[in-house]
C-alpha cells in the first residue's frame, strides 16, 4: 500500500471528529509527514493492529498534559494524574479513531480490520513501528499539549 | 472464544520454540493464570493486534535485564544497553512469536491473523489491553530476568 495523499485524510479527519465529538476538543494538525524508521515518545499511548488489505498498525501518543485536558474534557472535570480511568477513556477513543478511520477508508475502497487495543503508560516511553516500509505521523496541538498519530502499513 | 487450556499451549509452547531457536534461551514457564483488567509492567515490550475468529491483542513485556541476556545471546554478545538494535530484535522476536502461535493454533481449528508489531520501550511502563474479557497470562524466567506473556480476546 502507498502512502498516499488520500490515505491522510481518512485519519486526520477520524482523530478530529472523535476528540470534537467525545470530548469537544477542537486538535490542530500540524503537516502530516512520512518518515522511515524513527520512533515518537509520550507518557500515555493507543495501540491497534490493523489487517485486511494489508497488516499495519495505528498509534496514538499523548502527553500527559494533553491527555490529562482530553479526558477532562470528557469527565467534565480537571484532572491532574493519569489514572486508570484515563487509561481506559485511552483504549476507547483509539478504538473510536481505528474504526472511524477504517469506516472512512472503506468510503475510498480499502477494507480492513482492527484488533483490539492496547494502552501504553509511562513517563516518555518510546513507541516504534516495526515496518521496513514508511511511517505516516500527523502531529496535533491542543490546548492542553501535543499528541501525534502514527500509522504504517506492510 | 474461551480461554480454555487448549488455547494456553499454543502460546507458551511458541514462545519456549522461538527463544530456544533464536537465541538458544530456555525460559522457564511459571503457571499460567486468567485475569481480568490489570496490567503488567516491564522495560521494553513487543504489541501485536489479531484479528480473523475474533479480535485480540498479544504482549510480551520483558525486564531490561531480561531482554538483554535474551538479545545478548542472539547476537553472541554482552550487551549493557537498551538501544535500537535491541528494540528490531523484540519487534522480530514479537512477529515470530505471534507467526508461530498462530500455526500451532490453525492446528486445533482456530484462525488468526496477526498485524504489525510495535515495540515499545521506557523504564516501568504499564501495558494494558483494553477489553471487557479475560486475559491470559504467561509468566516466564530467563537468567536475565522475567517476561510476561499476555493474550487477550474480544
Amino acid at each position: 500500500m502507498n502512502m498516499k495523499a488520500d490515505i491522510i485524510n481518512p485519519f486526520l479527519e477520524a482523530t478530529i471528529s472523535v476528540l470534537k465529538t467525545m470530548a469537544h476538543v477542537d486538535p490542530v494538525p500540524g503537516k502530516a509527514y512520512i518518515k522511515q524508521g524513527s520512533a515518537s515518545k509520550g507518557d500515555v499511548s493507543g495501540i491497534v493492529g490493523i489487517t485486511g488489505d494489508t497488516e499495519g498498525s495505528l498509534s496514538i501518543t499523548f502527553s500527559g498534559g494533553c491527555i490529562l485536558h482530553i479526558v477532562g474534557q470528557m469527565f467534565g472535570e480537571k484532572l491532574d494524574m493519569i489514572n486508570d480511568e484515563i487509561k481506559d477513556a485511552v483504549g476507547e477513543l483509539t478504538n473510536m479513531i481505528s474504526g472511524d478511520s477504517r469506516r472512512r477508508l472503506e468510503e475510498i475502497g480499502y477494507h480492513f480490520l482492527g484488533a483490539v487495543p492496547t494502552v501504553i503508560s509511562g513517563p516518555g516511553h518510546e513507541v516504534r513501528h516495526i515496518t521496513k516500509g514508511p511511517i505516516l505521523s500527523i502531529p496535533f496541538e491542543t490546548p492542553g499539549g501535543h499528541f501525534v498519530v502514527e500509522v504504517c502499513f506492510k
